[in-house]
């Protein structure tokens, strides 16, 4: 079994002692080590180190898991079309990025980063601030983090309209988004990224949300034209953004994002709560169990998709 | 009738038009004004004028509405003991100020404060942040803004414990506060401020929470001991606090509070949503279509207690 890469400090395994045999590697062994391993935990996520190795030479893991929601990262026509079994860690993210949520809109409406701006200069400015019940919300992104962002928005008054893939009972398809986004306070992106949804938040999505709309993104950079977001900003087309995930991460020091108008940028941190990492190692460990005993896997990613199906 | 005293914008009486002569009186006007008013409105809840006015000569009115929750800035002796009824604001805050503090809550637990910092930093760094659910607050002050917010926080997953004047269904009395401070994450102060309250919040207070807890005042800044709590923040007693209220309003600019360690600093703003003048207005003219009709006023005040008492 093979735990890969770990720039990162390493889950805690332990559990698997006498029953895997474990092997680190990082950017540089990956390529070398991957033939020799039934099994492929991938740790580290915002690397390609596993898309880079995947179609080299040699036997390749029967079972690959990413410690994350998403599968972008790792995931390259080899891997697709090949028999191995992709799984993630659907589950751990889910509450802790809907509060992450909640918190941005809340901090949007009531005006806080401009509350800490006026500290900073000890200054003194009264301001009406925004309700935030009986405002609307667009959620894009139907999985598990898409309903409980929706859930946690809906308890606290606001209402949401979830758009995924295709229409079902409770989501709309994406034939209702324009007309979503043009009603909604709040936009919020917790979409997978795919071929079908890359680039999906462009000048013509920003074009008919409302000048007091805000947007956030919390599921992956390529989902949103940054640019074109950036541009929405400056010329006010919405009232501000929020996003916690980029194109290029760590977000390059000269990135104009750092000081676009109205935004909020913040480090891929929205599903990572106190505890996150034992969470995904103690995830994995109950996954290594049912492939022992030949069990189905729970979290079994469609590879043509992107994410696992259903629900 | 008399609206005093008004540097703020005029509430709009339109509909009083015919129905009442209404006069602006100010700080200078309004001890000259007073003997003619059968009915005063006060406006500006940050003024004394009315402790200072009403003591003097002549004859007084027999209503007094303030557009606000408290009324510690309006009560002096001489009030309390005369006919005058005393009615509030009940209501018009509660939702607003639960959002406030939800708002604040979410910030804190997910570090968005520092997140703000970087950003300007131009710094990426990973950070774990807090789950807000499974979380305990205890909310000071079992009123409708108190409930409110117990509510709000309610629905976000967080177990809230009410403190007021006296135990009953739902409500924890005096005697255990300490116990719920020292197992609290997050302290709302939302009490009245009378004599039973001021200063409530001091260093032996501060010194029972857990040094994870975060403290928030959306009451009145005489609650709270300030050089204590800027101390216990110093000490590290507690992690974060969250000032909307303050003893001098506007804080002054010298203010050690405006840099104390942890502590959010905004303009007493946690219930002034857009809109609220206006909904200000229309409450009070409300309540004077029922002295017009000589029917009982709502929200009446117990002026000994210093609020509306009962539910």
């Amino acid at each position: 079994m093979l735990d890969a890469p770990s720039p990162a400090p390493p889950p805690r395994l332990g559990s698997l002692t006498g029953r895997a045999r474990v092997l680190h590697a990082d950017e540089s062994t990956l390529a070398d080590q991957l033939p020799g391993a039934d099994v492929l935990l991938v740790w580290d996520f915002l690397s390609h180190a596993v898309r880079r190795a995947w179609p080299g030479e040699g036997p390749r893991p029967a079972w690959v898991h990413t410690a994350s929601a998403g599968v972008d990262h790792l995931m390259c026509p080899e891997l697709a079309d090949s028999d191995a079994v992709v799984t993630n860690a659907r589950g751990v993210f889910d509450e802790p990025i809907a509060e992450y949520v909640a918190a941005l809109v809340l901090a949007m409406a009531k005006d806080l980063p401009r509350t800490l701006d006026l500290q900073r200069e000890r200054t003194w400015l009264h301001r009406e601030s925004r309700r935030i019940t009986g405002t609307r919300a667009c959620v894009v992104g139907s999985g598990p983090i898409g309903r409980a962002i929706a859930r946690t928005l809906k308890a606290l008054g606001i209402a949401p309209a979830l758009v995924g893939r295709a229409p079902r009972t409770g989501v709309h398809g994406p034939e209702d988004l324009n007309r979503l986004l043009a009603r909604a306070d709040w936009v919020v992106c917790a979409a997978p990224l795919t071929d079908d949804t890359r680039g999906m938040f462009d000048v013509r999505r920003f074009g008919v949300m409302q000048p007091s709309a805000h947007f956030i993104n919390v599921g992956r950079g390529q989902l949103v034209v940054e640019d074109d977001l950036a541009a929405a900003l400056s010329k006010r087309w919405i009232a501000g953004a929020a996003l916690d995930v980029f194109e290029r991460e760590p977000l390059p020091a000269d990135s104009p994002l750092w000081t676009a108008p109205g935004l909020i940028v913040s480090p891929h941190m929205s599903g990572d709560t106190v505890g996150w990492r034992d969470e995904l190692g103690a995830q994995f460990v109950t996954l290594y169990g049912q492939w022992e005993e030949g069990r189905p896997l729970a979290n079994v990613v469609d590879k043509k998709r992107g994410y696992v199906p259903g629900h």
